[in-house]
C-alpha cells in the first residue's frame, strides 16, 4: 500500500476496510490498494444518476450499504464499550430503514432511499457523513446510559 | 358473526381482525367469521411440526408474523399515545429480528426462529403471548418516557 492521503489512517476508514475485505471471502481483490478496494463508494454526481431505481438494488449494492453502517456500529461499540446491532432493512425498490440499537436504545434510525445509488462524492465526505452519525449516536448513548446498558 | 367466545371482544384480537382484514385486498375472505379468518394464526404441536422449514417462509406466513406484531404496535400506541413502529426483518430461511420502536426507544425486540412455523396453539395462547409482550413493552416505555417521546 503506497497509499499517502492521512484519510486511510483514520479508524473509520480502516474499519471500512476491514468491512470490504471481510465481504471478500475467495480473496478476488487481494492485492489491490485501498483506494481501490474502497473506490465503488464514490460516485459522481453524473455516475449516480446514471444508476437506474428499477426493482431492488443488487446485492453488492447492498452489501456496501451493509459495509458503511457496519463499521459506524463497529466504532459506536469501541466508544461507549456496549454491543451496537447494525439492521439494514430493505422493503421494496430501494426503500428501506437503517437503524443501530445499543441495548434498548435507538442510536441511529434513518429512512435509506434509492438505495441502488448509494455512495458518496468523495471519500472525505463519506467520512464527514460516518463522523456525523457517529457523533448523534454516541451523543445519545452518552445522554441515556441507563437505556443503553439495559 | 354468531361468535360467542369472548376473546374476540378483546382489544387485541379485534386488532389481529382488522389487520387481517386489511390483507384482503380484493375481498376474498368476505362473508367468514372470526374464527375462520383467525383460524390460519393457530397450529397444533402435530401441525407445526409438518412444516418443513426449507427456504425462506412463504410470503402468506410472513403477511401473519407481520399482522402480530403490528397489533401489538397498535396497543401500544393506543396505551402510550405515541407512535409505535413495528419492522419485521427476515434474514434468511425463517430467522430474523423483530422490532417495534416508540421515539428511540426499543420497547420491544425477539429474534425470530423458523418463521415458517409461525403459529399458536390456541387463540387464548396468541392472546396471552401477546399481552405479555404488551406489558414489557408499555412498563419499558414508563420506565423511560424521555426516550420514548424523543
Amino acid at each position: 500500500m503506497s497509499t499517502t492521503d492521512p484519510i486511510f489512517e483514520t479508524d473509520f476508514m480502516r474499519e471500512m476496510l476491514r468491512q470490504v475485505r471481510a465481504l471478500d471471502s475467495y480473496g478476488v481483490h487481494d492485492g489491490k490498494s485501498v483506494e481501490q478496494l474502497l473506490a465503488p463508494f464514490v460516485l459522481s454526481k453524473e455516475a449516480r444518476s446514471a444508476i437506474p431505481i428499477l426493482g431492488d438494488p443488487d446485492p453488492v449494492t447492498l452489501s456496501r450499504v451493509r459495509a458503511f453502517y457496519n463499521a459506524i456500529a463497529v466504532l459506536i461499540e469501541k466508544e461507549c464499550g456496549q454491543m451496537a446491532v447494525p439492521l439494514v432493512h430493505l422493503s421494496h425498490e430501494g426503500f428501506g430503514r437503517v437503524i443501530i440499537t445499543v441495548g434498548k436504545l435507538l442510536v441511529l434510525d434513518r429512512a435509506l432511499r434509492d438505495a441502488h445509488r448509494f455512495g458518496f462524492e468523495s471519500f472525505s465526505k463519506m467520512k464527514t457523513e460516518a463522523d456525523k452519525q457517529l457523533s448523534v449516536a454516541l451523543e445519545l448513548a452518552g445522554r441515556f446510559p441507563e437505556v443503553a446498558g439495559f
